[in-house]
Protein backbone atom coordinates (compact mmCIF):
# COMPACT_ATOMS: atom_id res chain seq x y z
CA UNK A 1 0.00 0.00 0.00
CA UNK A 2 1.23 3.40 -0.78
CA UNK A 3 1.71 5.91 0.87
CA UNK A 4 2.54 3.45 3.52
CA UNK A 5 -0.20 3.02 7.08
CA UNK A 6 2.50 4.84 8.73
CA UNK A 7 2.09 8.27 6.83
CA UNK A 8 -1.69 7.69 6.66
CA UNK A 9 -1.54 6.96 10.70
CA UNK A 10 0.91 10.38 11.26
CA UNK A 11 -1.62 12.12 9.55
CA UNK A 12 -4.71 11.29 10.65
CA UNK A 13 -4.40 12.40 14.20
CA UNK A 14 -3.36 16.09 14.78
CA UNK A 15 -1.72 15.10 18.03
CA UNK A 16 0.45 12.53 16.66
CA UNK A 17 1.18 14.90 13.43
CA UNK A 18 2.38 17.42 15.34
CA UNK A 19 4.94 15.45 17.36
CA UNK A 20 6.21 14.04 14.04
CA UNK A 21 6.88 16.95 12.61
CA UNK A 22 8.32 18.97 16.51
CA UNK A 23 10.47 15.77 16.51
CA UNK A 24 11.36 16.00 13.03
CA UNK A 25 12.87 20.13 13.79
CA UNK A 26 10.15 21.46 11.96
CA UNK A 27 8.34 24.74 13.51
CA UNK A 28 4.99 24.18 14.46
CA UNK A 29 2.20 26.17 16.09
CA UNK A 30 2.23 25.73 19.70
CA UNK A 31 0.45 22.42 20.76
CA UNK A 32 -0.76 20.19 23.19
CA UNK A 33 -3.34 17.20 23.96
CA UNK A 34 -6.46 18.19 26.20
CA UNK A 35 -8.79 15.36 27.37
CA UNK A 36 -10.28 17.24 30.12
CA UNK A 37 -11.06 20.92 31.64
CA UNK A 38 -8.51 20.24 34.13
CA UNK A 39 -5.84 19.39 30.45
CA UNK A 40 -7.66 22.25 28.90
CA UNK A 41 -7.14 24.50 31.26
CA UNK A 42 -2.99 23.80 31.93
CA UNK A 43 -2.82 24.06 28.26
CA UNK A 44 -4.13 27.60 27.85
CA UNK A 45 -2.19 28.43 30.22
CA UNK A 46 0.69 26.99 28.55
CA UNK A 47 -0.30 28.40 24.60
CA UNK A 48 -2.07 31.28 26.19
CA UNK A 49 -5.19 33.72 24.27
CA UNK A 50 -6.45 32.93 21.49
CA UNK A 51 -6.13 29.24 20.70
CA UNK A 52 -8.05 26.59 18.28
CA UNK A 53 -9.63 23.61 20.07
CA UNK A 54 -9.76 20.86 17.80
CA UNK A 55 -10.56 17.38 17.73
CA UNK A 56 -7.44 14.70 17.23
CA UNK A 57 -9.32 13.36 14.01
CA UNK A 58 -11.93 13.54 10.92
CA UNK A 59 -11.72 17.41 11.14
CA UNK A 60 -11.71 18.90 7.32
CA UNK A 61 -12.69 22.28 5.75
CA UNK A 62 -12.87 24.29 9.95
CA UNK A 63 -15.47 21.52 10.39
CA UNK A 64 -14.14 19.93 14.49
CA UNK A 65 -12.78 23.21 15.68
CA UNK A 66 -13.77 25.94 18.21
CA UNK A 67 -12.02 29.14 18.43
CA UNK A 68 -10.97 29.52 22.32
CA UNK A 69 -11.07 33.73 22.47
CA UNK A 70 -11.55 34.12 26.49
CA UNK A 71 -10.82 31.64 29.09
CA UNK A 72 -14.69 31.23 29.91
CA UNK A 73 -15.23 29.88 26.54
CA UNK A 74 -12.99 26.92 26.88
CA UNK A 75 -15.64 24.56 28.80
CA UNK A 76 -17.93 25.30 26.21
CA UNK A 77 -15.69 24.47 23.34
CA UNK A 78 -14.11 21.59 25.27
CA UNK A 79 -18.38 20.09 25.80
CA UNK A 80 -18.75 21.02 21.58
CA UNK A 81 -15.89 18.25 20.86
CA UNK A 82 -18.59 15.69 22.69
CA UNK A 83 -15.63 13.43 23.84
CA UNK A 84 -13.50 13.19 21.21
CA UNK A 85 -9.93 13.15 21.68
CA UNK A 86 -9.04 16.91 21.29
CA UNK A 87 -5.72 18.99 20.83
CA UNK A 88 -5.15 22.47 21.91
CA UNK A 89 -3.00 24.89 18.86
CA UNK A 90 -1.73 28.63 19.60
CA UNK A 91 -3.37 30.63 17.03
CA UNK A 92 -0.43 31.78 14.88
CA UNK A 93 -0.18 35.32 13.38
CA UNK A 94 0.94 34.70 9.80
CA UNK A 95 1.37 36.87 7.13
CA UNK A 96 -0.04 34.30 4.56
CA UNK A 97 -0.52 30.79 3.99
CA UNK A 98 0.90 28.69 1.24
CA UNK A 99 1.08 24.83 0.19
CA UNK A 100 3.50 22.90 -1.25
CA UNK A 101 2.91 20.14 -3.37
CA UNK A 102 5.96 17.39 -3.19
CA UNK A 103 6.17 13.97 -4.27
CA UNK A 104 9.14 11.16 -3.42
CA UNK A 105 9.19 7.86 -5.75
CA UNK A 106 10.01 4.55 -4.93
CA UNK A 107 13.94 5.31 -5.37
CA UNK A 108 13.49 8.38 -2.88
CA UNK A 109 14.24 11.12 -5.40
CA UNK A 110 11.75 14.09 -4.42
CA UNK A 111 10.44 16.67 -6.57
CA UNK A 112 8.26 19.46 -5.28
CA UNK A 113 6.09 22.03 -7.45
CA UNK A 114 6.54 25.47 -6.37
CA UNK A 115 4.54 26.88 -3.52
CA UNK A 116 0.71 28.29 -3.65
CA UNK A 117 -0.51 31.32 -1.95
CA UNK A 118 -3.57 30.14 -0.31
CA UNK A 119 -6.86 32.47 0.89
CA UNK A 120 -9.59 30.72 2.83
CA UNK A 121 -12.93 31.72 3.82
CA UNK A 122 -14.49 30.16 6.67
CA UNK A 123 -11.88 27.68 7.25
CA UNK A 124 -12.46 26.47 3.38
CA UNK A 125 -9.87 26.43 0.98
CA UNK A 126 -10.89 29.19 -1.80
CA UNK A 127 -8.05 30.32 -3.86
CA UNK A 128 -4.54 29.37 -4.90
CA UNK A 129 -2.37 31.64 -6.53
CA UNK A 130 0.93 30.61 -8.49
CA UNK A 131 3.48 31.81 -7.97
CA UNK A 132 3.09 32.97 -3.98
CA UNK A 133 4.49 35.91 -3.18
CA UNK A 134 7.50 34.66 -1.14
CA UNK A 135 11.53 35.24 -0.47
CA UNK A 136 13.79 33.56 -2.35
CA UNK A 137 14.68 31.92 1.12
CA UNK A 138 11.36 31.19 1.86
CA UNK A 139 10.35 29.59 -1.56
CA UNK A 140 13.70 27.33 -0.97
CA UNK A 141 13.17 26.56 2.56
CA UNK A 142 9.50 25.48 1.71
CA UNK A 143 10.56 22.91 -0.09
CA UNK A 144 13.13 21.56 1.48
CA UNK A 145 10.74 21.16 4.72
CA UNK A 146 8.53 19.15 2.14
CA UNK A 147 11.53 17.14 1.09
CA UNK A 148 12.20 16.47 5.41
CA UNK A 149 8.61 15.19 5.86
CA UNK A 150 8.79 12.84 2.75
CA UNK A 151 12.04 11.52 3.47
CA UNK A 152 10.99 10.36 7.20
CA UNK A 153 7.95 9.01 6.24
CA UNK A 154 9.89 7.02 3.24
CA UNK A 155 7.02 8.45 1.51
CA UNK A 156 5.35 7.22 -1.52
CA UNK A 157 3.23 9.48 -3.91
CA UNK A 158 2.28 13.18 -3.53
CA UNK A 159 1.90 14.99 -0.54
CA UNK A 160 0.38 18.48 0.69
CA UNK A 161 2.08 20.57 3.12
CA UNK A 162 0.38 23.57 4.67
CA UNK A 163 2.85 26.14 5.94
CA UNK A 164 2.10 29.27 7.75
CA UNK A 165 4.48 32.42 6.81
CA UNK A 166 5.58 34.60 9.54
CA UNK A 167 8.55 36.96 10.22
CA UNK A 168 10.28 34.32 12.00
CA UNK A 169 9.67 31.69 9.21
CA UNK A 170 7.96 29.30 8.15
CA UNK A 171 5.91 26.98 10.31
CA UNK A 172 3.75 23.49 9.31
CA UNK A 173 0.75 24.02 9.51
CA UNK A 174 -1.08 20.63 8.26
CA UNK A 175 0.21 17.61 5.77
CA UNK A 176 -2.31 15.54 3.76
CA UNK A 177 -0.78 12.58 2.29
CA UNK A 178 -2.31 12.55 -1.06
CA UNK A 179 -3.08 14.66 -3.88
CA UNK A 180 -4.35 18.18 -2.78
CA UNK A 181 -6.90 20.95 -3.51
CA UNK A 182 -3.91 23.43 -3.06
CA UNK A 183 -2.35 21.52 -5.89
CA UNK A 184 -5.05 21.98 -8.66
CA UNK A 185 -3.15 24.53 -10.28
CA UNK A 186 -0.65 22.10 -11.33
CA UNK A 187 -3.33 21.03 -14.23
CA UNK A 188 -2.97 23.85 -15.87
CA UNK A 189 0.49 25.01 -14.86
CA UNK A 190 3.16 22.02 -15.05
CA UNK A 191 3.71 19.55 -18.21
CA UNK A 192 2.75 16.53 -15.23
CA UNK A 193 0.48 17.79 -13.06
CA UNK A 194 0.03 16.17 -9.15
CA UNK A 195 -2.04 13.98 -10.55
CA UNK A 196 -0.01 11.98 -12.86
CA UNK A 197 3.06 12.84 -10.42
CA UNK A 198 1.18 10.62 -7.90
CA UNK A 199 1.12 7.29 -10.19
CA UNK A 200 4.37 7.85 -11.32
CA UNK A 201 5.81 7.88 -8.02
CA UNK A 202 3.44 4.73 -6.41
CA UNK A 203 4.23 2.93 -10.03
CA UNK A 204 8.38 3.05 -9.95
CA UNK A 205 8.33 5.70 -13.21
CA UNK A 206 10.64 8.82 -13.24
CA UNK A 207 8.97 12.43 -11.48
CA UNK A 208 8.46 15.06 -13.28
CA UNK A 209 10.63 17.47 -12.19
CA UNK A 210 7.66 20.17 -10.96
CA UNK A 211 8.66 22.93 -13.63
CA UNK A 212 5.74 25.59 -13.68
CA UNK A 213 5.62 26.47 -17.41
CA UNK A 214 2.44 28.79 -16.57
CA UNK A 215 1.11 31.26 -13.32
CA UNK A 216 -2.11 29.88 -12.54
CA UNK A 217 -5.19 30.89 -10.48
CA UNK A 218 -7.31 28.30 -8.79
CA UNK A 219 -10.72 28.94 -7.81
CA UNK A 220 -12.75 26.71 -5.76
CA UNK A 221 -16.39 26.45 -6.37
CA UNK A 222 -18.26 25.96 -3.29
CA UNK A 223 -21.84 25.76 -2.30
CA UNK A 224 -23.86 27.84 -5.12
CA UNK A 225 -21.16 29.00 -6.64
CA UNK A 226 -21.06 26.52 -9.18
CA UNK A 227 -24.17 27.52 -10.83
CA UNK A 228 -22.03 30.33 -12.40
CA UNK A 229 -19.85 28.04 -13.94
CA UNK A 230 -21.06 29.42 -17.73
CA UNK A 231 -20.32 32.39 -16.63
CA UNK A 232 -16.84 31.22 -16.08
CA UNK A 233 -16.19 29.06 -19.14
CA UNK A 234 -16.89 32.38 -20.89
CA UNK A 235 -13.58 33.43 -19.70
CA UNK A 236 -10.56 33.19 -21.86
CA UNK A 237 -7.79 30.91 -20.32
CA UNK A 238 -10.06 29.32 -17.93
CA UNK A 239 -10.54 25.33 -17.36
CA UNK A 240 -13.18 24.05 -15.63
CA UNK A 241 -13.20 20.96 -13.45
CA UNK A 242 -16.81 19.45 -11.87
CA UNK A 243 -16.84 17.13 -9.51
CA UNK A 244 -20.29 15.43 -10.50
CA UNK A 245 -21.65 15.65 -7.19
CA UNK A 246 -25.08 15.86 -6.71
CA UNK A 247 -26.43 18.59 -4.16
CA UNK A 248 -24.95 22.30 -4.10
CA UNK A 249 -24.95 21.98 0.01
CA UNK A 250 -23.05 25.63 1.02
CA UNK A 251 -19.61 24.95 2.02
CA UNK A 252 -19.59 21.97 -0.29
CA UNK A 253 -16.65 21.84 -3.25
CA UNK A 254 -18.41 21.36 -6.23
CA UNK A 255 -15.80 21.91 -8.62
CA UNK A 256 -12.90 24.51 -9.34
CA UNK A 257 -11.45 26.49 -12.33
CA UNK A 258 -7.80 27.19 -13.45
CA UNK A 259 -6.87 30.23 -15.05
CA UNK A 260 -3.67 30.50 -16.81
CA UNK A 261 -2.28 34.32 -15.95
CA UNK A 262 0.65 34.20 -17.93
CA UNK A 263 3.94 32.14 -18.89
CA UNK A 264 5.34 31.32 -15.94
CA UNK A 265 7.11 34.19 -13.96
CA UNK A 266 10.41 33.56 -11.06
CA UNK A 267 9.50 36.19 -8.27
CA UNK B 1 -26.54 13.32 -31.50
CA UNK B 2 -24.04 15.34 -32.04
CA UNK B 3 -22.07 15.78 -34.12
CA UNK B 4 -25.07 15.21 -36.82
CA UNK B 5 -25.41 11.89 -38.59
CA UNK B 6 -24.48 13.99 -41.76
CA UNK B 7 -21.07 15.11 -40.55
CA UNK B 8 -20.73 11.53 -39.69
CA UNK B 9 -21.96 10.44 -43.23
CA UNK B 10 -19.88 13.11 -45.15
CA UNK B 11 -16.88 12.09 -43.75
CA UNK B 12 -16.64 8.74 -43.67
CA UNK B 13 -16.68 7.93 -47.54
CA UNK B 14 -14.03 9.58 -49.25
CA UNK B 15 -15.54 10.66 -52.19
CA UNK B 16 -18.75 12.13 -50.30
CA UNK B 17 -15.93 13.95 -48.33
CA UNK B 18 -13.95 15.48 -51.22
CA UNK B 19 -17.20 15.98 -53.03
CA UNK B 20 -18.48 18.13 -50.19
CA UNK B 21 -15.35 20.11 -50.29
CA UNK B 22 -14.70 20.87 -54.09
CA UNK B 23 -18.58 22.04 -53.48
CA UNK B 24 -17.68 24.40 -50.61
CA UNK B 25 -15.01 25.94 -53.07
CA UNK B 26 -11.98 24.38 -51.02
CA UNK B 27 -8.85 23.21 -53.05
CA UNK B 28 -8.50 19.51 -52.66
CA UNK B 29 -6.16 16.96 -53.84
CA UNK B 30 -7.72 16.36 -57.95
CA UNK B 31 -10.10 12.86 -57.52
CA UNK B 32 -12.39 10.92 -59.21
CA UNK B 33 -14.54 7.66 -58.24
CA UNK B 34 -13.12 4.16 -59.60
CA UNK B 35 -15.05 0.97 -59.67
CA UNK B 36 -13.30 -0.88 -62.22
CA UNK B 37 -10.58 -1.10 -64.52
CA UNK B 38 -12.36 1.24 -67.29
CA UNK B 39 -12.94 3.09 -64.77
CA UNK B 40 -9.22 3.46 -63.00
CA UNK B 41 -7.74 3.94 -66.54
CA UNK B 42 -9.89 6.84 -67.36
CA UNK B 43 -9.19 8.39 -63.83
CA UNK B 44 -5.11 8.03 -64.50
CA UNK B 45 -5.47 9.90 -67.86
CA UNK B 46 -6.87 12.91 -65.83
CA UNK B 47 -5.09 12.65 -62.63
CA UNK B 48 -2.10 11.34 -63.93
CA UNK B 49 0.74 9.76 -61.95
CA UNK B 50 2.14 9.26 -59.32
CA UNK B 51 -1.71 8.60 -57.94
CA UNK B 52 -3.22 7.08 -54.53
CA UNK B 53 -5.95 4.17 -54.69
CA UNK B 54 -8.11 4.31 -51.92
CA UNK B 55 -10.90 2.35 -50.55
CA UNK B 56 -13.90 5.32 -50.25
CA UNK B 57 -14.43 4.12 -46.72
CA UNK B 58 -12.62 2.58 -43.53
CA UNK B 59 -9.42 3.13 -44.44
CA UNK B 60 -7.33 5.08 -41.78
CA UNK B 61 -3.47 4.86 -40.80
CA UNK B 62 -2.62 4.33 -44.06
CA UNK B 63 -4.53 1.39 -44.25
CA UNK B 64 -6.59 0.54 -47.89
CA UNK B 65 -4.58 2.17 -49.62
CA UNK B 66 -1.96 1.75 -52.87
CA UNK B 67 -0.03 4.53 -54.47
CA UNK B 68 0.34 3.54 -58.30
CA UNK B 69 3.54 5.18 -59.71
CA UNK B 70 3.38 3.19 -63.33
CA UNK B 71 0.38 2.65 -65.44
CA UNK B 72 1.09 -1.18 -65.20
CA UNK B 73 0.71 -1.06 -61.24
CA UNK B 74 -3.11 -0.04 -61.96
CA UNK B 75 -4.44 -3.08 -61.88
CA UNK B 76 -3.16 -4.85 -59.06
CA UNK B 77 -3.93 -1.64 -57.22
CA UNK B 78 -7.67 -1.80 -57.74
CA UNK B 79 -7.68 -5.94 -57.37
CA UNK B 80 -6.31 -5.35 -53.60
CA UNK B 81 -9.15 -3.78 -53.25
CA UNK B 82 -11.00 -6.29 -53.36
CA UNK B 83 -14.03 -5.15 -54.93
CA UNK B 84 -14.62 -2.06 -52.28
CA UNK B 85 -15.60 1.20 -53.80
CA UNK B 86 -12.45 3.03 -54.33
CA UNK B 87 -11.44 6.35 -55.15
CA UNK B 88 -8.16 7.47 -56.86
CA UNK B 89 -6.53 10.86 -55.63
CA UNK B 90 -3.55 12.79 -56.95
CA UNK B 91 -0.43 12.70 -55.56
CA UNK B 92 0.32 16.33 -54.34
CA UNK B 93 3.29 17.86 -53.96
CA UNK B 94 3.49 19.79 -50.60
CA UNK B 95 5.92 21.43 -48.60
CA UNK B 96 3.99 20.47 -45.01
CA UNK B 97 0.97 18.52 -44.18
CA UNK B 98 -0.62 20.99 -40.55
CA UNK B 99 -3.83 20.31 -38.92
CA UNK B 100 -6.31 22.42 -37.22
CA UNK B 101 -8.35 21.56 -34.30
CA UNK B 102 -11.31 23.61 -34.20
CA UNK B 103 -14.86 23.59 -32.71
CA UNK B 104 -18.41 24.97 -33.23
CA UNK B 105 -20.94 25.22 -30.17
CA UNK B 106 -24.53 24.89 -30.35
CA UNK B 107 -24.80 29.06 -30.91
CA UNK B 108 -22.96 28.67 -33.97
CA UNK B 109 -19.82 29.59 -32.12
CA UNK B 110 -16.53 28.90 -33.77
CA UNK B 111 -12.67 28.48 -32.36
CA UNK B 112 -10.01 27.26 -33.46
CA UNK B 113 -6.50 26.11 -31.52
CA UNK B 114 -3.15 27.12 -33.90
CA UNK B 115 -2.35 25.02 -36.40
CA UNK B 116 0.12 21.71 -35.46
CA UNK B 117 2.35 20.94 -38.50
CA UNK B 118 2.59 16.93 -38.39
CA UNK B 119 4.93 14.31 -39.30
CA UNK B 120 4.43 10.78 -40.46
CA UNK B 121 5.96 7.89 -41.14
CA UNK B 122 4.42 4.84 -43.08
CA UNK B 123 0.97 6.56 -43.08
CA UNK B 124 1.03 7.00 -39.14
CA UNK B 125 1.38 10.14 -37.54
CA UNK B 126 4.28 10.57 -35.30
CA UNK B 127 4.64 13.87 -34.61
CA UNK B 128 2.98 17.53 -34.17
CA UNK B 129 4.77 20.41 -33.29
CA UNK B 130 3.33 23.38 -32.81
CA UNK B 131 3.49 26.49 -33.82
CA UNK B 132 4.26 24.61 -36.75
CA UNK B 133 6.06 26.75 -39.92
CA UNK B 134 3.60 28.69 -41.31
CA UNK B 135 3.15 32.59 -43.12
CA UNK B 136 0.58 34.61 -41.64
CA UNK B 137 -1.32 34.34 -44.60
CA UNK B 138 -1.45 30.25 -44.47
CA UNK B 139 -2.28 30.54 -40.56
CA UNK B 140 -5.34 32.58 -41.13
CA UNK B 141 -6.38 30.62 -44.46
CA UNK B 142 -6.00 27.43 -41.90
CA UNK B 143 -8.87 28.78 -39.32
CA UNK B 144 -11.12 29.99 -42.17
CA UNK B 145 -11.73 26.82 -43.91
CA UNK B 146 -11.93 24.77 -41.03
CA UNK B 147 -14.48 27.07 -39.88
CA UNK B 148 -16.38 27.34 -43.23
CA UNK B 149 -16.26 23.08 -43.08
CA UNK B 150 -18.01 23.29 -39.59
CA UNK B 151 -20.12 25.89 -40.74
CA UNK B 152 -21.23 23.90 -43.91
CA UNK B 153 -22.14 21.10 -41.37
CA UNK B 154 -23.92 22.85 -39.23
CA UNK B 155 -21.36 20.72 -37.39
CA UNK B 156 -21.70 20.58 -33.12
CA UNK B 157 -18.29 19.76 -31.47
CA UNK B 158 -14.53 19.43 -32.28
CA UNK B 159 -12.92 18.34 -35.90
CA UNK B 160 -9.93 18.21 -37.37
CA UNK B 161 -8.60 19.20 -40.75
CA UNK B 162 -5.63 18.05 -42.42
CA UNK B 163 -4.18 20.03 -44.79
CA UNK B 164 -1.29 20.08 -47.68
CA UNK B 165 0.74 23.17 -47.65
CA UNK B 166 1.79 23.83 -50.97
CA UNK B 167 3.09 26.72 -52.85
CA UNK B 168 -0.33 27.47 -54.20
CA UNK B 169 -2.13 27.53 -51.12
CA UNK B 170 -3.37 25.10 -48.60
CA UNK B 171 -5.44 22.05 -49.89
CA UNK B 172 -7.81 19.68 -47.48
CA UNK B 173 -7.01 16.21 -47.30
CA UNK B 174 -9.89 15.09 -44.83
CA UNK B 175 -11.65 15.26 -42.07
CA UNK B 176 -12.03 13.89 -38.79
CA UNK B 177 -15.25 14.77 -36.82
CA UNK B 178 -13.93 14.41 -34.17
CA UNK B 179 -10.98 14.81 -31.78
CA UNK B 180 -8.26 14.17 -33.50
CA UNK B 181 -4.60 12.59 -32.38
CA UNK B 182 -3.16 15.68 -33.95
CA UNK B 183 -5.02 18.13 -31.49
CA UNK B 184 -3.51 15.65 -28.20
CA UNK B 185 -0.94 18.81 -27.94
CA UNK B 186 -4.04 20.81 -26.57
CA UNK B 187 -3.54 18.92 -23.46
CA UNK B 188 0.14 20.68 -22.48
CA UNK B 189 -0.36 23.57 -24.29
CA UNK B 190 -3.93 25.16 -23.78
CA UNK B 191 -5.94 26.24 -20.45
CA UNK B 192 -8.84 23.90 -22.37
CA UNK B 193 -7.81 21.41 -24.50
CA UNK B 194 -9.53 19.24 -27.62
CA UNK B 195 -11.13 17.46 -24.85
CA UNK B 196 -12.75 19.66 -22.85
CA UNK B 197 -13.71 21.85 -26.04
CA UNK B 198 -15.46 19.10 -27.01
CA UNK B 199 -17.56 18.67 -24.13
CA UNK B 200 -17.96 22.52 -24.62
CA UNK B 201 -18.84 22.42 -27.47
CA UNK B 202 -21.77 19.80 -27.50
CA UNK B 203 -23.10 20.53 -23.91
CA UNK B 204 -24.15 23.99 -25.08
CA UNK B 205 -21.57 25.32 -23.18
CA UNK B 206 -19.17 29.02 -24.20
CA UNK B 207 -15.87 27.68 -25.78
CA UNK B 208 -12.62 28.24 -24.74
CA UNK B 209 -10.96 30.48 -27.09
CA UNK B 210 -8.15 28.50 -28.10
CA UNK B 211 -5.47 30.10 -26.67
CA UNK B 212 -2.05 28.48 -26.93
CA UNK B 213 0.22 29.44 -23.50
CA UNK B 214 2.96 27.34 -24.03
CA UNK B 215 4.90 25.88 -27.52
CA UNK B 216 4.34 21.95 -27.66
CA UNK B 217 5.53 18.81 -29.55
CA UNK B 218 3.55 15.72 -29.18
CA UNK B 219 5.11 12.57 -30.08
CA UNK B 220 3.58 9.27 -30.52
CA UNK B 221 4.37 5.82 -28.91
CA UNK B 222 3.38 3.41 -31.64
CA UNK B 223 4.27 -0.22 -31.30
CA UNK B 224 7.46 -1.18 -28.92
CA UNK B 225 8.46 2.38 -28.99
CA UNK B 226 5.72 2.44 -25.56
CA UNK B 227 8.54 0.14 -24.03
CA UNK B 228 10.96 3.73 -23.84
CA UNK B 229 8.22 5.29 -21.87
CA UNK B 230 10.02 5.42 -18.68
CA UNK B 231 12.88 6.85 -20.71
CA UNK B 232 10.67 9.39 -22.37
CA UNK B 233 9.21 10.24 -18.76
CA UNK B 234 12.49 11.20 -17.17
CA UNK B 235 13.16 14.08 -19.56
CA UNK B 236 11.98 17.86 -18.10
CA UNK B 237 8.48 19.17 -18.97
CA UNK B 238 7.07 15.74 -20.97
CA UNK B 239 3.69 14.25 -19.45
CA UNK B 240 2.59 11.12 -20.41
CA UNK B 241 -0.87 9.75 -21.97
CA UNK B 242 -0.77 5.54 -21.78
CA UNK B 243 -3.99 4.09 -23.97
CA UNK B 244 -4.04 0.86 -21.93
CA UNK B 245 -3.70 -1.22 -25.30
CA UNK B 246 -2.68 -4.76 -24.25
CA UNK B 247 -0.19 -5.62 -26.99
CA UNK B 248 2.20 -3.45 -28.74
CA UNK B 249 1.66 -4.40 -32.77
CA UNK B 250 3.61 -2.71 -35.02
CA UNK B 251 1.84 0.46 -36.26
CA UNK B 252 -0.58 0.32 -33.36
CA UNK B 253 -0.75 3.96 -31.05
CA UNK B 254 0.01 3.11 -27.69
CA UNK B 255 -0.14 5.85 -25.95
CA UNK B 256 1.55 9.72 -26.82
CA UNK B 257 3.72 12.18 -25.29
CA UNK B 258 3.63 15.84 -24.80
CA UNK B 259 6.84 17.85 -24.17
CA UNK B 260 6.23 21.46 -23.34
CA UNK B 261 8.97 23.14 -25.40
CA UNK B 262 8.74 26.74 -23.97
CA UNK B 263 5.89 29.78 -23.65
CA UNK B 264 4.02 30.40 -26.50
CA UNK B 265 5.90 32.08 -29.72
CA UNK B 266 4.04 33.58 -32.08
CA UNK B 267 5.95 33.17 -35.68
Amino acid sequence: VRPSRRALSVSQDRLTEKTFLADLGLATAPFAAVADDGELALALAEIGLPAILKTRRLGYDGKGQARIDRAEDAHAALAAMQGAPAILEGVVAFTREISVIAARDLAGDVAAYDPGENAHRDGILRRTTVPARLSAWERADSALIAGKILNALEYAGVLGVELFVTPQGLLVNEIAPRVHNSGHWTQAGCAVDQFEQHIRAIAGWPLGDGTRHSDVVMENLIGEEVSGVLELARKPEVSIHLYGKGTARPGRKMGHVNRVTGPAHRP
